[in-house]
């Protein structure tokens, strides 16, 4: 498959996951708009906002072309600076502390020297509950066994030392899979049945999340609980902007910038040394933002 | 004057900017922290929270030594791995959107191969006065013109540069002074001269800082101006996540992660494509947010 039917599929997800995650909100509705890149092609930013179960939810297509920087094909080790990107990103910011924050990408690239695709989905629970980790995880290894037995044992642990606020010492939640430059030479398999896994990646996101947006948006929660999902925003916007390869990359290509900052919370609290109560569920859940744990 | 004058100097600074700013809030107290660095030296955050007119202000006292990574000696183009840093940071998030936030940041880098002073006084009015900006600016073209008639000029267009939010392509504020690497032999001045500038710098923070406070926190404010001093909030966290080379020398030598992120607003927040209303005093402020632009 080439980069038209590869960036065609993406625009399908994006309309499939949008349809879904609308329905299971229940209340507001995406909201589009289409943007052109400086250079070669755009994409399509879809947003929710102050829905019944999601504060803010982004799901962006984008394809787009162009020469990439000296610093990025430093970083990629790469030696010819055309480049082709398309792919579907996701972060959903839910109303109520007990709902988690997700966040999903699959991503094709291409350059005349190679093609990878790279991709991950991870889960930032405010509360960690074992039960709901355990599933997450679960569902994640059935998508990966379905491609290599390796994958999710792989995954996992680059998902866990890549969501991770170094600064904190402590993960951003409990990570998911997570896998960059993929390609048939590397991985001794073809680009149809990478192409295959990706495409299963994707389309495992809108049930998995719409799972948790059903079952958790009736837990009750006080202000108490409201006050810490807020701080735990602000470590989900220190990662965002500290770590993430993708904000990066999208503001060193010359991005849009409102497009990639959609992965903001819609408000963040910082407080300075702040300490759970011992003992405190807040507690229970720093405990478990650390690598390692195998949680399916 | 060696590295133990200087620092005992910067301690005396912290204590005074402390004592002056506690007394013009009139409610608030500075917590001190004294913490130790993983190789030498250490510090002395000072916080001041929930106070009468400022939100969160720390002052932060750090003399610290140990050894270079080679990512930095890559960025700093040095060959010695050996080093000793000592400054005093300032970050204040004031409670009212008429008064701005400010940063101070005054500092003294000594490694065995050269020796350098570093810092800068930067105001981000959440509302840009012309008149305060005016001010604010005569206040440092005085502070430079004792020293040197050319450093007001330099300067304030390395401010300009340096904190500006490239993905925004927008100033973090209306600057201020911005100034790095100074020594003798870049200079052609005198260790001791260099040493008095920044002394200047550092002491003129506290009467500039105190004035706006007094001056601007009894200028009433509704809601939506507090929504706006929220979203502006969320530019700042941008620029010290994304671009602030404080923040990352400081976690990059493993710095104390919480005196860091003192600079953190208490809240903040994001809105997809926020626009300000066509004619309104936030329109005018985004308006003013350019490079550029005599305020003298």
């Amino acid at each position: 498959m080439n980069r038209e039917v590869i960036t065609t599929w993406f625009k399908e997800l994006q309309d499939n996951i949008c349809k879904v995650i609308q329905e299971t909100d229940g209340s507001a509705k995406f909201q589009e708009e289409i943007w052109e890149h400086h250079e070669v092609g755009g994409g399509r930013t879809r947003i929710l906002q102050n829905g019944g179960i999601l504060e803010k939810a982004g799901v962006n297509f984008s394809g787009v072309g162009g020469k990439l920087s000296e610093n990025i094909l430093r970083a990629l080790n790469l030696k010819e600076n055309e480049f082709y990107a398309s792919g579907v990103s996701i972060v959903m910011h839910p109303i109520s502390p007990m709902v988690p924050i997700i966040h999903m990408n699959v991503r094709y690239f291409e350059t005349p020297e190679e093609y990878w695709f790279g991709g991950g989905i991870d889960l930032t629970p405010h509360y960690v509950d074992k039960e709901d980790a355990k599933l997450f995880h679960q569902k994640l290894k059935e998508v990966c066994d379905h491609t290599d037995k390796t994958y999710y044992d792989r995954f996992k642990t680059w998902a866990d030392d890549y969501f991770y606020n170094h600064h904190r010492a402590e993960t951003r939640g409990i990570g998911g899979i997570f896998f960059d430059r993929l390609n048939e030479n590397r991985e001794g398999k073809s680009k149809e049945d990478l192409w295959n896994f990706v495409q299963e990646v994707g389309s495992s996101f809108a049930g998995i999340y719409s799972h948790f947006m059903t079952k958790n948006s009736s837990i009750p929660y006080t202000e108490n609980e409201k006050k810490w999902q807020a701080l735990r925003r602000g470590r989900y916007v220190e990662f965002n902007l500290v770590y993430d390869k993708g904000t990066k990359f999208g503001f060193d290509t010359g991005g849009r910038t409102e497009s990639i900052l959609m992965s903001m919370p819609p408000q963040a609290q910082w407080e300075y040394k702040f300490q759970p109560i011992s003992g405190s569920a807040e507690e229970y859940t720093l405990s478990l933002l650390k690598k390692g744990i195998s949680w399916a």
